[in-house]
């Protein structure tokens, strides 16, 4: 593994990033990308440049594709299907789990052994701790490539459901945007009282990077399924009418705290009041 | 100030926590609660138990307010407003801003000098690395009882206006609710996939807690007022049609989502899709 041969199609920014790792550690590298010109710096560093996407996946045994979507990866891979059979492709173009699936049944298709992958960082992460790529697809390929892959940052395997590595980066993605929406609506509550964005950053990153703190606690009351178990915050006690009136006071939309009082709301008209918050999760399992 | 005599009223588990810090660290404390028998561990610790609230209040010029809501503290101090008079009320029950304000107003009016605390932490955080306290009115009785309230966690004053610290503690309240709603959004889409919610946990809460790390460059542009500004990532790149797509094929609830979709969705609509995230701030300061 000490120089796996690698190609990589589509240098944009996360292509480069993931090529440029690989060149730094002196895998025999060749890059191909659509429109010309991208690759100059990856050949300065030691890359290889492909004229062609056939020449570039003919180049090596193991095919990363970061391209921008499921129809370019089709786009590129489609007329050279004939040289991928035998080799393995790994692509970490971010599709829907469905779409992960379909480009699996293509590849098995055209006998190639394929990996998924969703990239949790952005291109100035990769390499660097706190940037994790998640797999999923052929076990073996993951374990061969493992070296290799690590060179991007934690590399984690969650499944052979090609679909899977799809399905838990946007389960993440989720978490990350509601996450943004929660900080700019705090954000704004603050905002009439001259608090600025920049102030009210300062004291929230800390403070909700703590609160992750209480995601375990949640995940063993639903895993238990039993949101009766004492010592939680009650669905009652968590009530947001203070948090949605001061909102609402600022002249604020209550959007973003109301949907997750809706949620509250559909458990205590249930009668589930005196359960633990965490039973907010049967709102989303169940929609209104 | 090292032993300032304190009171405090209320002794649920907050108002003993903060008791606590106050008796091991030396200082002559008065405690008092409704129901009688709260007060036994206090005293076995150092502290007096006062047989009336006003005993209590009589006993220190410092007063402590632990109460349920801002109803329970008029009930208490009330009947006790002419024995306040000259003395310092630091009233950290949760109110909202504007019940804070009625309370300073309250309090001014019966010569007593007025502080207001929003308590970010539970009670097992109290003096630990983690707890902080907000703090909002009269500044000089937060410099001079700053030493005290240290005991507790992090000091920290926002300014005169004695709602802002309500104000501040519901913001962050605001966005600690929406990132619980996120991640167990999360954790229902790749239920399914027979992923538990306590495997989720493990992955999601570091990479939120790495994401927190965002909230200063939305804040800079939140703050600039321009979302052209380059390097960021656009509205419409933003698009969370692949989520939602995903978690309804998953048959769960989309409105956590949705509302983000919602934010994006109307500025996007109103022909910023090319400017970037932080722009849903404005979504959210003009409600639909
Ligand atoms: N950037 C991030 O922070 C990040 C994070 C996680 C995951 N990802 C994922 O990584 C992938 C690449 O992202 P990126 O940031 O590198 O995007 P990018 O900078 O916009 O680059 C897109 C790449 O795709 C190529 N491409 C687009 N359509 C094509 C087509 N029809 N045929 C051939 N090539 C085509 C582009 O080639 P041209 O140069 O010819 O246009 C370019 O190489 C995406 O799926 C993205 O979601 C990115
Ligand atoms: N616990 C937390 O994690 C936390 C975090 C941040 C802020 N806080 C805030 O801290 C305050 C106290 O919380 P807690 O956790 O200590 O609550 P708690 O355990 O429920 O205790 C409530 C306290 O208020 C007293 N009380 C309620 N109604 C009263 C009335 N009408 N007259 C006199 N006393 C009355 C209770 O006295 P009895 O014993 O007689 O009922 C008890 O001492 C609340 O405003 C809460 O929001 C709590």
């Amino acid at each position: 593994m000490t120089n796996t041969k690698a190609t990589v199609l589509g240098l944009g920014a996360m292509g480069a990033a993931l090529a440029t790792a690989l060149v730094r550690a002196g895998h025999a590298t060749t890059v191909w990308n659509r429109t010309p010109g991208k690759a100059d710096a990856l050949v300065d560093l030691g890359a290889t440049a492909a004229a062609t996407a056939r020449d570039a996946v003919a180049a090596a045994d193991v095919v990363i594709a970061c391209l921008l979507d499921a129809d370019s990866v089709h786009e590129v891979l489609d007329p050279v299907a004939d040289v991928l059979t035998g080799r393995t492709l790994v692509n970490v173009t971010t599709t829907t789990p469905d779409q992960a699936k379909e480009i699996a049944g293509w590849a098995a298709a055209h006998g190639a052994v394929y990996l998924d992958g969703g990239i949790m960082a952005v291109p100035d992460m990769i390499g660097l701790p706190g940037a994790s790529v998640l797999y999923s697809g052929s076990a073996t390929a993951f374990e061969r490539l493992r070296p290799l892959m690590d060179l991007w940052g934690e590399s984690a395997y969650l499944g052979e459901d090609a679909g899977l590595a799809s399905l838990y980066d946007l389960a993440l993605l989720a978490g990350m945007y509601v996450m943004f929406a929660g900080f700019l609506h705090g954000a704004a509550m603050v905002a009439d009282a001259g608090v600025t964005a920049t102030e009210f950053a300062r004291r929230s990153a800390p403070w909700l990077a703590a609160m992750t703190g209480g995601f375990a606690g949640f995940a063993a009351v639903v895993d238990g399924g039993d949101y009766t178990v004492p010592g939680q915050q009650s669905l009652v006690f968590s009530d947001l009418g203070d948090l949605l009136g001061a909102s609402a006071a600022q002249g604020i939309s209550t959007e973003v705290v109301g949907v997750v009082q809706d949620l509250i709301r559909r458990q205590v008209d249930a009668g589930h009041g005196e359960e633990g918050f965490a039973r907010i999760y049967e709102s989303i399992r169940q929609p209104a």
